[in-house]
């Protein structure tokens, strides 16, 4: 079985029940979340061998962290016990009109306050075949940019491939410390996924006549931002998410895979979303999923978009879905008969 | 007021708490279920006397079974107690792309492993007027075959009624074991009701060009399914359901009664679903209703599609509505108005 | 900051969990409101100061209700305590053809039963700017539609402006009750809320040809009936709302206000439903935070539509939102992306 | 199977979850319960024919409460619907030296506001053998001492047995109103359950030196206690609870009968409590079962005690548990040893 | 009436349901709390004007919590809005021989980051006659002991009683710091509450042959260790509570209060435990309550042992009883008789 | 670090919340449990390597069953699936005088109808320590004491230390059945565990004049009854849990280890049980927990009584403590004052 590895921040998600407001709640559904675990999590209900790397605080909050991700057959045996707190991510979901809401709690976590002597990346990479991370990762700031490229360096001498989720946190650092960092960071990588509003906030590569809040893209669009990431940083694929945001309650969904030369785009969705927080990650996940088996570009953009739309419809950050399910879906599943 | 039985089994129906999957679940929550038990239930709250037969546990899950059967209403005097087990069903429910799952844990139940002398079918249809079962009665194996066929002849010599909902189960048995039982039973049914992949599966009876996964039966092909079943069985009348299963989460649904001659459709609701499982059963207790009612055919299968579109929207396999909400559907209620 | 009073009934609001039906609930999730306490929480949480004034008994049922609405920021202190008991109502929430269900028991309570030593007027609206009521409150008997003429020519002795959502409910009185009270009082009100249904069950204003179930009424129907109502009862200003009720599920929602010469409508708004009851409550609250900030008419109705569309997704009688969120769907959110 | 009629009030039970306070419950748990009803779910569950007489609002409440009773094997035939509503109670549980509380919304029910023409007592006595009813029926008012009467008339006439529970409630009525009602009643009576507190409240009976509230009478004061009320009233038989207050937590329970010469004692037991509401009331229905199976008067007392005993540990006010289990402890059970 | 202030951190407490443990939970129970915060709302609950000063971050998490003490009557006006977070802790309830475990995760929280500028105590203390803080604000670090000063300074000056809670937590400060602060800042304490724990943990100050872990201090240890702090710092009184553990389900629990000659103790209460978090600061509020209503120091004490013995019994923080439920408690209640 | 390994079934458990009976249940909380299962899983939370062996249904109810295993850190990598379901037990808590109920529905599990070559022992005993097995494993029926010879000799010739909890289930098998297996499996055992109870079950070994019931056994009496299963069967140890059942909530607790030649009884412990289900397993695990440990008996007895008396604290069959919290309680916490 190939290996993967991804780093970087786990949280606490704290919800209220249902359609509850934070300011209703009189308690918070917990779970655990953040997106290169998420990723991790994915990969491994896929039944890949996926390690995820972090550190996590030395109580019951941070060994439930860990339990968790174990119960998922996640490789935790990597993972670094120290440091003062798991951060914290309460989530208050939206419904129609009603946008869902993010209140981060996580400066001063573990991970965040972690120094290069934690992590030894000749051990943590052994045998691995793949290594992901986001832009989250860097955007923690204290070491987390240097540890980020000791990590690719680590990773590129070992002749691992690399995959990076451009995910822009502006509440994180500004556009001016993402680029620098980013910049840097995509010399070691050779899979990007981006979407077009973090490509420009990031980089400034957008695509001509762009309208991003409307979700309003041409496919030309796509392929243009996609072909001008792949130059800027010799990229051997980027791959797009493509969210259209008709509420809270519905979005379409697709992807697109740009392998350098040709775009393909996966078929679109129309989704009743029950959590979208992970699409993304769960996205990512497919991809590497499908490059590691070998999977043509199309194939692979298929995958990834349809583990991604189930991952729409399931609580939580971790899409907990099968191959099999995925398989189904891509293969014209999707009406929602019952599985008797 | 007219009598019914319905002959057949009923389980413990586990299900995670909202869209919960069976892989993160803490909890069940617990409900009974059963295509002829579910009959019984919409019956009796559509004010019938509605007796259902089976045999349960002597243990406090099947007395819990029985109990809730009677707070709904249904007779359940002539359940026999014994035997080892309530069969189980666990059901994950889907939304959107992602389908709803039901694994069975039913083998070795109480019904299942009953025999003949469990039942004195005299006693039983005393004074009753319609007698109804499924397909699934007979699946169960072991004695359940002969004893359906004991009840059916005992049913004809006092000039009951009786209905059969086809069901076909894969999982209990094979099409060939299906269609011999069914065709010997089919012999004493007046009323069928099916669905065209059931009669496809069990009898082989399909009607030309059609696509049952898109759920794309043209009107004439449902017609040429119900003729060729009342031919080959003699049958009074047929009813189809019809549902187009565009996702989980939302379906189209109506229904057709043949009357032997001339084919009556429903009008078609499109159904945001609360809860699918049981749409199937409602139906049938909304047809078994009217037709007891003397309703024409076309009112009969109104009130079938309507009662049946109300079961979509409630939670459990029970259809727990009134009369008068079924006839505030059929005439043209389904806006949503609140009740005040 | 400018002060409003709001006057009337609220009640403890039971609904079982979720989509539950009331005949199938073991728990009631509890929560308070009542049309004019449903205002003044709105009114609190867009910071105004907000106070409501009732009748309560002097148990823990009404202190909790009291101490709910101070929760949210309602000023309490002109509540008065005594009587026998909190009205009730129950809550039975529908999905698609299914309606939503309410069943009243709030005879007996102890404002219905107050008298008009309960509440002094003059204090009550020192340094208030605007009172508002709703067509339940006289509605309740007893006293209360005497108490409501003593307190509007208070109010307008205090040049205090007065509005009132027309809120028929036939359950409490008759057409001809209604009529006659609700005439009376309207010669002080300034601003009347209505909607096409309730101005034709009161005062037999309509517009020609209106099919109200189907909320088929054309644009200059509602014009029509703003006219009317402003000329027969020398109204500043009425603002009506327009309900699309495709379904329990699914409406259409938008508003209009006519100055008296003028007609603004909003734009539409297509929701998905998470509980739809204080709706009206929302919009008019709306409504009077837009005025009493000097909004245009159409700004102001703009505002009232979105505060009301917002108040779909939350559940409980009280719509718990922000101005910044209403301002933001005004200016073109509502597409329902996270806010990170 | 010998036959018994309960007649009373039957209200709707909201208790916060677990220990919560009333002013801190965002819901309620939702039973129902009643002295009479309480009664009547006990004879069932010990498998005797047990019909209950109340009148309960024809809607969704009042048939929940109907299909609660019949899902505990109540006979309901002769319930009534009418009337404007179901009572209430809100219950909050106590704990250690923090007592439970209990505040009624019982005013204005359907059974309170019954009338004679309501209940056709020849019917309703057809083939019965035990009559019971408690001190709460007569103190609704309105029409209920002299429905009461009729009751006992007609039962008297038919022989059969009538037992009556004293169970005074202040807030219903005056000791005058009281004694005078009961007082009547009595002469009906054949078997009288009582406490010492009741008797003095309602007769002005009590023992020399009692001390109430710390349950401290003596075996000689409850002797005398009810050896006076069976002089007074002519009674058969005298049973009376004998509960040690020790805290919310933890009491001590025991029986006391009195059969006109002897007085039988059960054991004392000391119970970690989960739910002491209906203790009194599955005593009398443990009590009414043994007389009626013909136990000997020191079975009878034991086997009431030990009934209760398990009440007390079971959530709601209806005692559900079997024959089987209150025999195992009369005989000597209740070490919680796990029945596997 | 007569106002207080309180000062301090107030936290979101996190709580797995029931008795499952953290590494167990899937929801957390959340609610507030604090020592001074749990001081104010007692206050409030017992109609006080109680107003508790702080700062909150300016998000939906702070504002939840301002609305949560605003619920239970505190003025919350003077509550200051900035800074970053919401501290936090996980409380794991402990039962029989397993300990509550709390894990504290307060670290730069809005309070413990907050400068002098955020608090203008000549305003706060405007008609204000107490005022009381704990140990644990200056403990915060930070500015919080300079804060702590100027507060006591200024109320010093306007003659406000002050009183202070040792409350020692290790966590936070070692014994050298905290001596340092506390020495400083009980100079201006008029009533110090604290237990012989943290007398001796703080001030070095002990009974000789105390045997702390056992709880078995004589009645003369107590009286030496109060007449020594009385006597260190020149309080006028000192209030010592005394828990007996005997188990985290059972404790015994007591009250002194030596009054600079004479040391007055409560009667003992046995508790049955639902949540001892909260005791210590619900027995100063009951302090503070009855010294500035001119209680004896012997009524004082008992009321603030019932007081705090009843919080024992609540879930939460908060203390949320009546005046009438102490007062009662002090009159020789708690024997859990149902109050109806 | 040493390994062990566990050999026999585990079950879903379904049990109502709180202290609500089966038959009011409306859910179920989900866990998992079984006797060698719940040993694996405090092995494992005492942080040895512990692997379970058993088979599951390849659906998803076993991989949940696994993935919960897993996250408790217990080695699933032998677990071997296929077979037709889990085997589930419903178990309702009992109270005071209201015993525990457990129903079992095991009968036809993957694990029972296993087949000797599901399991290579020569693999799964690879660089094992300690082999653990219970009397549950071969009542299981079919192939099981087959199975389990095959086990126990594979690891004798491997040098593997055998423990054996006796556990003697009556609705499995007859004390015939029980005795010929067991007589014959303990010849190969070096530790067994048991109570006084089942030895007698079983073996028909008791002391003079033992009480099981009333748990009055002497001190003599349980020696007498170590030394003859020692003499018996060749053991080394014998262990002996001692249970004092006053009731369903409280219980003596305490242990007593006979070395061949000397007996230590551990402090006894009186408990406030949550839960005592699975209170035998964790005794084990800490018996063995401390033997391969090398704790002297004294050490071991006092470790695996301090372990199960904390496990009495916990919900489900898991006792999920660390070392730290048994060694606490060893030293003599208990007392339950907050870890802060």
């Amino acid at each position: 079985m190939q290996k993967t590895v991804t780093f970087g921040e786990i949280m606490l998600r704290l919800q209220p029940p249902s359609y509850e407001r934070i300011l209703q709640a009189k308690s918070f559904d917990a779970t655990f979340g953040g997106g290169e675990a998420n990723v991790a999590v994915s990969l491994a209900t896929l039944d890949m061998n996926a390690a995820f790397v972090t550190k996590l605080p030395d109580n019951m909050i941070g060994i439930s962290c860990r339990n968790e991700l174990r119960k998922w057959g996640v490789d935790t045996g990597k993972i670094v016990f120290g440091g003062d707190r798991l951060g914290i991510y309460y989530c208050e979901k939206g419904a129609s009109q009603r946008a869902s809401n993010v209140i981060y709690d996580r400066a001063g976590s573990s991970v965040a306050m972690s120094s290069s002597e934690d992590y030894d990346w000749n051990s943590i990479f052994e045998g691995v075949d793949w290594f992901h991370f986001t832009g989250i990762t860097p955007a923690l700031g204290g070491n987390m940019p240097e540890i980020c490229e000791q990590a690719c360096k680590a990773a590129k001498q070992k002749g691992i491939t690399i995959s990076c989720d451009l995910n822009y946190r502006k509440k994180l650092w500004s556009r001016e410390e993402a680029k620098k960092s980013m910049s840097n960071l995509c010399q070691y990588v050779d899979v990007l996924i981006a979407n077009e509003e973090d490509s420009e906030s990031v980089f400034g590569i957008s695509a001509p006549n762009s309208n991003i809040e409307g979700g309003e893209l041409s496919k030309e669009g796509y392929i243009s931002v996609a072909k001008q990431l792949c130059d800027t940083f010799k990229l051997k694929k980027v791959a797009i998410t493509l969210r259209k945001s008709y509420s809270a309650s519905i979005n379409g969904w697709s992807g697109m895979l740009f392998d350098g030369k040709n775009a393909f785009f996966s078929k679109e969705y129309t989704i009743n979303i029950v959590d979208r927080v992970g699409g993304g990650d769960s996205f990512g996940a497919g991809l590497i999923y499908s490059l590691l088996n070998d999977k043509s570009s199309s194939e692979a953009i298929e995958f990834a978009a349809a583990a991604s739309c189930i991952k729409h419809t399931i609580e939580g950050d971790f899409n907990i879905c099968t191959k099999a399910e995925v398989e189904a879906l891509v293969k014209g599943g999707g009406n929602g008969r019952v599985n008797r």
